[in-house]
């Protein structure tokens, strides 16, 4: 079972998806654990092909790895697992699309690109700004997984859209640092122009939809953009240099009609499609 | 368990809405085939009257029928069925509203209103072409069923709206043959002007709604319309001289909240509203 | 189990939060009995600021005090309760945000108010008009409440928005008698120079929202308004005097990915706002 | 949409079902009101024969005469619906098999024979004693309605199976005024040769089943008989003179997999032959 | 995604667990097109010993070969299908665990046996006897299977136990023909003597046992086995010869909680011990 | 929201009930951290009084405390949390009943027990063994919570019931040093004699009892006993010297019918009962 359009060999092709089923720190409901082979499963309903970017996976060369984690709640072991799989990918020159779990993953699958790649610009997109120094007193949770992202990457180099949830603090802690756009996708956006050229990665928290489009997760927060919203962002950024991106936050038990996977399946099509070119 | 404002007996009725609970081809999840007596049971959760539309149905002579399918799998049976009972139905000059069932069940009823109408055009507003010449290797399936419906009536007296996901193939036979406006709906009206005056034929696959609007189908497609998008372009179609119309692709077991049957009943009615005038 | 920044205790509070599991006329659906422990549940999935605002409600000095009701379906001896509470309640000078139940707990909390504020407005945001002026053979029902309430206090005091569902006759009394802007939400803003500086009471019906964003409910009707028009709405009611509130309609057995339950906890944490100044 | 193997019409007909779905007073989670037709869709996953009795339905004349009830909470109302119906079909010598609805309908119905038949006994299979004087200071409720038929007819006609919860008052009450066999089913059946050629009504509570085997009811008594269990005592009565019978408190939304529904179907089949002879 | 145990490679292996995702005749709720996915992802709950055979599947050389099926409702293609890959395999003498799909895949599996084996009796352990000569007026259909079978092999070589429901003609047809043992599993033992030495295949459908214990299939028939009691059956058959097995009828969909996807996954875990020796 | 029948304080109680929503190291399905509040609103649906053991929770002195837990999978923190308020209550003698929670809160309080009791004995109810040394390289888990406790009282001194999943290596290490009873409850009773007079503590794994009664737990294993069986067992403790239990497993959104829940709560209200005496 892999995602719809995946090569049967790792060789030949430049793109990896790896999943990467860790909820150890999720704080509300819990089992993005799920989330990889959910879709793949519902990744069957999709087709290949994207009428929006007029392009088809079929073309890409990608390979769907299967799955990294082999601990429930030990952060430090998964980051190790990450890290060891990861270099060996960035080394072969692969580029990663990976599956999340929970959004902590975000930080080793950083941790690791930064090894690689000395510069590179983060888009965050996201319900939650993700800033806070500690969250029930641990440094390391998916409730500040951009604060620790932003002490292995500039603040500044973090490009975070679309927040509408977060402590006062946080919202302070990213209008001082991080180059913050909330509320919206879509209404500013000179970044690109900033970003031309330079290598990007991006993070996609699936909450960032509203809760409508996106049940199965597990901290929704209403008022999020719509599919249509996000796909257009995503269209945007199709002239980018995307080195690696990741989709995290798929709770496939928290939304028994499946249309959470398949919303998490078609983004990451679009994405393969991304990284592609 | 009759639809609400059905009237008691068929006779005094210019207008039936029949159940073709047929679902012997769905690819991913199937269970359409218990769509009309959901939609009959949700229906109770609407009033008669529209307000959009001014209307009530209590004021529009239509008799529910009841279901027509006594296969499970067998499309040849199901199709010579509807023929007989439709044939029979346009004889005595009713209008019908046929409540899927999947989409196929559109072909056999296009057939039976090809041989009492020579000259009719078909409006189709879906999220898939279903264009496809042959589906694992079958030439019948939901998803050829406009392909097939194209040798019945003329490609180009089809009007398709709202296409959002296809293969390629479909994507230019589209562009070439049929009146073909994909992704949304609403865009171009121009298509009014030249039906005013023509009988019509609408088939409505729910799937082009967002899924958030109708999880409760088998093929979710992200990105779709809400339902105010779909009720507006209805209403554009109200000075038409609409001879039939089928609503399909509803499975109400993948919607435990029952909010896609209702979205199903309330098309129903304003259905019901633009055929009777 | 409290909502997310209640005080320990009532004594310093100005504002009472206070649960009405009452749901005997429900006529389709019926579970709303289950919302204000749901919406306590869920609230911990919010902050407690308010990006929108820019309020936290940590800041608001506002009690949570458990739920009223000792009947299944006596909506006489409901009545009588909710009387003898909310009078103790105003007679200190709280300002009360009720949480259903149904759409008739609105009418004793409505007459309860009506003994210590001899004028003030109602603003009333709906899917139904529920203008009834008996249902089944009822007169207390939650598709009267309207109607009653508008024999409580003036019929042009009441202010309706978004209505897309109801009778001919409720429509016409609505356009005849109240202030009445179906529909939609945010169209005409008029209304609120007329309020200002009135004391007003704020009842949210939350099928007033889209079944996507709110399938939670007992009579869910397609067309609806988004999360963020209600926020929006809200945002232009921060200037007014609001005395009390209500949000009813919650049925979380009704969604089992608990959307609706976020939903309505995050309404209620902006009215907490808004009450408070 | 009716019962599998019910007649087209009612007039050669010795047995009527009649689907009562009323559950204004159900303290718990409600919705019973769904049960008649929920138990008419999923009697099709049945045989219309009975291996177990070796008797097929196809041989019972019985009609489904669809439901009765036009009020959600106004039980008086409701009574007088049921007296008028039943009395009617009570004259045309008619037996009836009740669908509730909560357990409340059995008050009527017994009320309505008792007025036919001067004498009859009662067997009560249930979870709960339903002995209450009253009940959140009510004197009608699914609580009360055994207490009540007490006082319909004498308490020491009625024959009570299997409840194993209850006040401790009810428990002597039962003990001291019914005939009373608590916790089981099948263990003394002496009590069939007292009935050997009395008329005899039953009403069986379907929680008088293990959640688990029937999960879709508003107040699951863990620690219940299963379905062969009940199936055996029902065995026991085939000699008896059976003179009507009711199924009560199915809650269909309660149970996503319809498991319940089918049970409730079973059962009902397995009544129509009790009854036919 | 392999089930638990499953070796890496199927060189070395003696059995091998191919699923069949066919469900193209099911006639209530289908779905059984997920099952062999869904004991994939739910085997990770057990583990690989079994306590009651003090066996352990790491010993079992077995291996996982994935899914055959490329059509939705196409029957013969199946079949062909089916006949292709199992001629192969059994070439290779492997043995095979197929897991449905609906249990019409269990014809096309017992021809391609009968092509290799001159002489084998047949296990059946079901709740419906499967034995219409058709259904719906089709000869292939789940509810003919073991009439067909029945022509494949000799009627007297197929055990039939625990059927609770079929027409009375099947009842008839399998008491003059069949081995027959209806209601239960477990009473008589004597045809264990009678198949020793003898190589036997076994074919289960799952809805053997209660619906309680199994809800996720398609048509539940109350008054099943319990787990315990299909385990201790199973574990009187491990001195016979296995040479093939299949367990058929999973609807993983209508079953949200799991149990029935991890029912069938240790009964699988069980029948892969039994086959091994 | 307390438990049925909770004291209003807990100056004058003997008895303390306790939530332990933690849930860090749960391997397939987590969630039982929102088993406390779920057995509090189900335990509604019960009486307080117990038929089986003729006794009535509102003369028992308990007090729900409410939970204790501020992490969510740092289990040192939330063991340091359990050790000081357990150290404070039983100083205070009170009995403590815990909700759990996952398997592995039972360590924290068997270790607060063993330094105010030097001799207990252990009860431990279970589907599993929990004996492994190490679950995933890591010491502390559920599945290890056993053989940790085996580290804080002697493993002869834990009486184990009705294991029927482990490892070959767990059951051997059970047969040798516990006094491990696997596969049944209730087969032999003599340790009821070993243990009059002892101190006793009873924890109970509440995926003891089979799926289709206890759908709502994270790793279902089929083949369990019923809840009858596990109250006859408890029946036989009555009247043992009960210093403390604890209920464990609960996944309240596993099991959306609820029934698992109200299970839970049936098993807490008659340990209160066999604690008090």
């Amino acid at each position: 079972m892999k995602f719809i359009g995946s090569k049967e060999n790792i060789e030949n092709c430049d793109i990896v998806l790896v999943g990467l089923p860790f909820d150890g720190t999720s704080s509300f409901k819990s089992g993005s654990r799920f989330a990889p082979n959910s879709v793949r499963i519902y990744s069957d309903v999709l087709e290949t092909y994207s009428p929006v970017f007029d392009k088809d996976i079929e073309n890409v060369n990608f390979y769907d790895y299967g799955d990294i984690c082999i601990t429930v709640n030990n952060f430090q072991k998964f980051s190790q697992q990450v890290h060891n799989t990861y270099s060996e990918l960035l080394k072969q020159s692969k580029r990663i699309l990976s599956v999340g779990g929970e959004h902590l993953v975000t930080l080793p699958v950083v941790s690791a690109y930064k090894e690689f790649f000395e510069n590179f610009k983060l888009i965050h997109i996201d319900a939650h700004a993700d800033l806070r120094d500690n969250y029930l007193d641990e440094k390391f949770s998916h409730a500040t997984v951009m604060r620790r992202i932003s002490e292995v990457i500039k603040p500044e180099d973090i490009y975070q859209f679309g927040m509408r949830s977060g402590t006062k603090d946080e919202f302070v802690f990213a209008k001082n640092n991080t180059k913050f756009q909330p509320f919206h996708l879509n209404d500013n956006l000179n970044f690109i122009d900033e970003l031309k050229g330079k290598k990007v990665y991006i993070t996609i928290d699936l909450d960032i939809l509203d809760p409508s489009v996106f049940p199965g997760t597990g901290t929704p927060e209403p008022g999020g953009v719509s599919f249509k919203e996000l796909e257009n962002f995503l269209k945007k950024l199709y002239n980018l240099d995307i080195i690696g991106a990741d989709v995290v936050e798929l709770l496939p038990d928290n939304d028994t009609s499946g249309i959470s996977s398949v919303v998490a399946a078609k983004v990451i099509r679009e994405l393969l499609i991304l990284i592609n070119k």
